[in-house]
């Protein structure tokens, strides 16, 4: 066994064990004499395997009755355009708070769908943190108000939700990187996607939950394959799912669970992240993240080093000693590692320890 | 080792060879220290996954090089609205030819993005058979001509496709549930497009063929994901797509090059579809296939018992038998057997041997 320590920002780290019986079960799954992804989605091993996920997700993030959770298709991206398609009628603006690229990228996605008033941006300060929830300037009677909680590029975390206006609209906001990593007050969204290959299993699936009275907007007129209504009253079985995807994303549901819920990944998240930001902090500036505080991601840590000549010296040593993918997004450079609910204290902990080394022997 | 003779429509049978190989290195990918599903979808690795499935596949079909090869998600369905959005405009009507329920699900979807001309259709006739292509009415100036070639539900196959008046529209084909099953000539085509599930790989991967002309088409005002000519501007990695799923569709691929290609690929279809309607047709009417003879599928065979009162025995029955998923369509009922590339001519014998048991026993 020679697995590594993946801080990949995704798709990224699964855990071992589910990864283990996904091996064992690949070529028969249960009794069905046939692979888990030979079988048909209206087979009744299916059926369970669907119904068994959405359980398990609503255990773990206290779902309540009045949301949909649909498993989709074409990445939080593809959502971008779909948002604004479902949600929003002729003429109807949309809010979008932006605090890094994801943001940036899921309003010009929703531009040719609806109107699209961007209230707040942190691009001035180069997404270091969260504009002032006070300084938003949002559009009364828009059709949503849309959020990236968690930027995956720049680190930077709506640790919670901002206390908004009597009457604001619906909350949209991408998880994509945060979802699962702690408890949600769920009653505070009206739409929560997700794209799986972070938190909840491999690329090619798409969680969302959606409040039940927004799949009843009419939206742009469209085919039914791009109406979250639709895909709801086919309990997401409107078309063939990606089966092999959402049994794997049920197997990481019963995994949280057996480790304790979100609860429990909150207790093991803030220990990750805060193990490597005081390690970065205390560097002398060796290591630095240019994040507020308070913004601070608990999955997503960018970090530079002080001399960008060390990065390649930085990255081949540290691969080689089984830390790997830390090399930064293209657009900010430097490193990141990112500490999803799979990544073990085990690895932070080797990955500081290598950090304190190099500095040692490159400081 | 228990795995049964699986003729599931789809998702479908999978070479075990490749079950195997991707059991072997679910936890660790090559040299990678991680799964395949684990590693980042701009990594080295997956560059040269990426890379090699498309070489395989243009290697496969001898797809020339003014086509672009898409590798998507969202499955054939989502193409049903994908394709009148990017190859129609505003006031630009499209050809249909319905064979089968799935296309009529193509045109369905396609209506709120087009103008839809069903050219012909053989509903009438409980869809047994191809309507004579001199009798489709088509739309002089159409912006394509969309045919469903092989109908997975009714086992209907157009075996080769109709000559046309010169200038038709460019022909966009949904070959799911036929490509890689024998040879193509693709320059007729202006578009194929096939879900993964059948002859590919899992379900949650599309790909797509597509002259490179028609990318240039505008198309209706959209997000940039719902483009066909971003995505391959990208070579298909715009957002992060299905990577597992496209790993097992490159292993494939591997798979039908060693078998000897789509060539040696029709040999086995064509050995194996004739045993299975010469045994329903020398059933003396206990098996029936109500197909036209010259339109039968040599991927999907519907059949049906005269006495419907033993389908339930002849289900519970061929299942104990490890012969899988024989179950009809709910709108056709009786039975059909899938016989896709990878069900070997072994399965047919024994499907063709419990059918004769079974009529002796029952008959």
């Amino acid at each position: 066994m020679s697995r590594g320590f993946n801080f990949s920002a995704g798709p990224a780290t699964l855990p071992t064990k589910v990864l283990e019986r996904a091996r064992d079960e690949l070529l028969e799954y249960g009794a069905e004499r046939a692979s888990v992804m030979e079988i048909s989605h209206r087979s009744k091993a299916f059926e369970r395997i669907a119904a068994e996920s959405e359980a398990d997700l609503r255990a773990l993030l206290a779902i309540p009755d009045d949301y949909a959770v649909l498993f989709l298709q074409g990445g939080a991206t593809q959502q971008f355009a779909l948002l604004p398609m479902n949600l929003a009628g002729a003429g109807d603006t949309a809010d979008y708070v932006l605090t890094g690229l994801w943001g940036e990228k899921a309003a010009a996605e929703a531009k040719p769908h609806v109107g699209v008033n961007i209230a707040a941006t942190a691009a001035a300060s180069n997404y270091t943190g969260v504009p002032d929830p006070a300084s938003w300037a949002l559009t009364p009677g828009a059709a949503y108000l849309h959020l990236t909680p968690n930027e995956t590029i720049q680190g930077v975390e709506m640790l919670d939700l901002p206390a908004l206006p009597a009457g604001h609209a619906p909350i949209v906001a991408d998880l994509s990187s945060t979802i699962l990593s702690r408890p949600l007050d769920i009653s505070r969204y009206g739409v929560i996607y997700a794209g799986a290959q972070k938190n909840i299993g491999p690329a090619g699936l798409v969680v969302m939950i959606i409040r039940r009275d927004l799949l009843e907007r009419a939206g742009a007129p469209r085919a039914k394959i791009l109406r979250y209504a639709d895909h709801a009253a086919n309990q997401s079985l409107f078309n063939t799912p990606p089966t092999f995807s959402w049994y794997l994303a049920g197997q990481v549901f019963k995994w949280v669970r057996e480790q304790g819920g979100v609860e429990a990944m909150a207790a093991a998240n803030a220990r990750k992240a805060s193990t490597l930001y005081a390690a970065i902090d205390g560097s002398g500036g060796f290591y630095t993240n240019p994040v507020e505080v308070g913004a601070r991601s608990w999955m997503n840590v960018p970090f530079v080093l002080a001399d960008a000549a060390l990065d390649k010296a930085f990255l081949a040593e540290s691969e080689a000693a089984g830390l790997l993918a830390l090399k930064g997004h293209k657009s900010v450079g430097g490193m990141r590692a990112s500490l999803y609910n799979a990544m073990p204290q085990a690895g932070v902990d080797a990955l500081v320890a290598f950090m304190r080394d190099f500095q040692q022997r490159h400081g």
